[in-house]
């Protein structure tokens, strides 16, 4: 299986999703900030992919700072951790990930540099080893869900790409495929970077299981049609009331399933979720460059002087959403509550 | 202003819509075998413009009919008929002026067959003619819908080059404008032919009403973003009930609508009305060529193997339509009885 993501003598290697399908190239970073860029211009994306990469970026940034004064190197630390934090604004795994970093230094300011180091480097890898264990378990409690013989359809990639490995709402489709049940997916194209036509696309097929792209206006057809059993997709945050942040598009999606009563799922590990924000009011929107909706690999397809907006993510409100599958279990609604109280559990070891 | 479409020295002129915005091209057609081409691969479009388009492809069919006896002629038309209403099966319209020129052969069986193919000659211009004093009727019931510094999302391209000129919702729009309101557009791109980046963009930069475009995942945003004030789409067929067959994606921007309280208007001419059929089941949807959806501009974008589906069209149900805007007036549910009464008024001449 290709890897997203990787750590490799001190560098840090990514798969370029902005190639995929047609070219398998990798990207390799020397430094943070090449890895800052590479967030900035979905090299790598994904909330899940972004958190490994961002602290990898950390690390990478803490094995370039030249000091051995504890201090010094404490103060360029936060300068990198910082920059990571504002690589992209809306997934919350990247300040979560940064974060975990962050506890690495606050919890051993007794060590040497040199070892502060490579514990830095050991984190990094463990959030990514980490988050491949999160998904098998999301994919386990949420393939219970799914019927044999479902369509599945999803919106934009939650899969390996969009993760360290396996994905969140395709770790629970591969999960219900290897549990023996016979599931096919509708995959949105998602415009504008077709991520459901490029990877979720790409992914499915090199595993096996049957898939069939869709333009982001044809979903609602298929709903009509009566061909789709449940959605499901990832997100990028998730408010303390279960409001979900995912890719443009989601929450047309989600109204439609309401519509026609077919369950509406979120795939997500806990660290998507935000329990400092009590709505996905709070959550901020990444506006990008409409240069993404006037052009089409880089080829113009508008009249040249037409405006464009494209953000990049919507909310869905909670009430759209039927249940979240984590990595602790399958939350059902009112989500302010639930979501507490999954998280007091006894947290398992997925080592 | 730039024609859509236009008959001159007996061959039908065409600007080649595939190509717009970045080209301005024109596709001459000599025989109506090509005008067949011209509609199926879409270098007209819309259902009012391809049914003028039919109109003129029968008249050269007529035209290249080699026979002065009447019985042959009559049977050569026939065939030349029937081709032209199965070049798209899904608009209406289509179908709706290949009957207006068959009436002509029955009404003036007495003649000459030289004299018969003038009178489809003339008859398929009228078509054109009255389509644009169509569409201007439309606009101006329709503008009194939109209050003044209202912004506007469509769907597709139902503008002047939908049309004869003028355009269904763009002619609203435009009348609007006239009359002095401030109107902005939101044109949804319209995957995966980009009718509303490409099409509606374009005529709207050039009339100077100022236009952005998203993606058609952003429609939900921007509704819940308080952003949009009125929906206004064209249509391919409307049957008696009211619902509504336009360009996929149209029945996900209907339910966002209705969900956001926002209205929704359909604006088409009566032709677009199918009083033989009940519901919107009985129509027939065409499905595309599946390398529409995994190609953009003849470059592969996914994988190689993957299944696609490309349907042309979704059914909007009526109970989502505010009302309908033709050129008798806004027809307002019930949709069965007051698309029936208005049709039974005195038509007023629209020469």
């Amino acid at each position: 299986m290709i890897k997203t993501i990787a750590w490799k003598d001190n560098k840090v290697i990514m798969i370029d999703q902005r190639k995929l399908p047609l070219q398998e190239k990798y990207v390799v970073c020397k430094g943070y900030s090449s890895v800052i860029r590479a967030i900035k211009d979905l090299v790598i994306r994904g909330a899940p992919a972004i958190g490994i990469a961002a602290a990898m970026g950390v690390a990478l940034g803490a094995l370039r700072i030249r000091t051995s004064k504890m201090d010094q190197f404490k103060a360029k630390l936060d300068v990198v951790c910082g920059d990571m934090t504002a690589a992209r604004p809306t997934a919350v795994n990247l300040a979560w990930a940064v974060e975990r970093m962050r506890r690495v230094v606050a919890r051993n300011s007794h060590v040497e540099v040199a070892q502060l180091k490579s514990l830095l480097v050991a984190e990094a890898e463990k959030i990514l080893r980490q988050d491949v264990a999160v998904n098998r378990a999301m994919g386990r409690h949420g393939q219970r869900l799914l019927n044999d013989r479902s369509c599945v359809l999803t919106h934009c990639n939650a899969g390996s790409l969009a993760t360290g490995g396996y994905g969140t709402a395709l770790g629970v489709v591969r999960a219900a495929v290897e549990a023996g049940k016979r599931i096919e997916v509708l995959a949105d194209e998602t415009r504008p970077f077709l991520q459901g036509a490029r990877l979720t696309a790409w992914e499915l097929v090199e595993a096996g299981i049957p898939v069939t792209v869709i333009t982001d206006n044809a979903a609602g057809y298929f709903m009509q049609q009566g061909q789709v059993d449940a959605v499901i997709v990832g997100a990028d945050r998730i408010a303390s009331n279960g409001d979900v942040a995912n890719k443009i598009g989601t929450y047309m999606v989600a109204v439609l399933a309401r519509t026609h009563k077919i369950p509406f799922y979120v795939a997500a590990p806990l660290s998507t979720i935000d329990f400092a924000i009590k709505s996905g009011k709070e959550i901020p929107i990444e506006q990008r460059d409409e240069n993404e909706v006037t052009h089409f690999q880089s080829k113009r397809n508008t009249p040249r002087g037409v405006a464009a907006q494209s953000p990049a993510f919507d909310i869905t409100p909670h009430r759209y959403v039927t249940a979240i599958i984590t990595e602790k279990g399958v939350v059902a609604p009112p989500f302010k509550t639930n979501l507490r109280r999954l998280v007091s559990l006894k947290e398992p070891s997925l080592e």
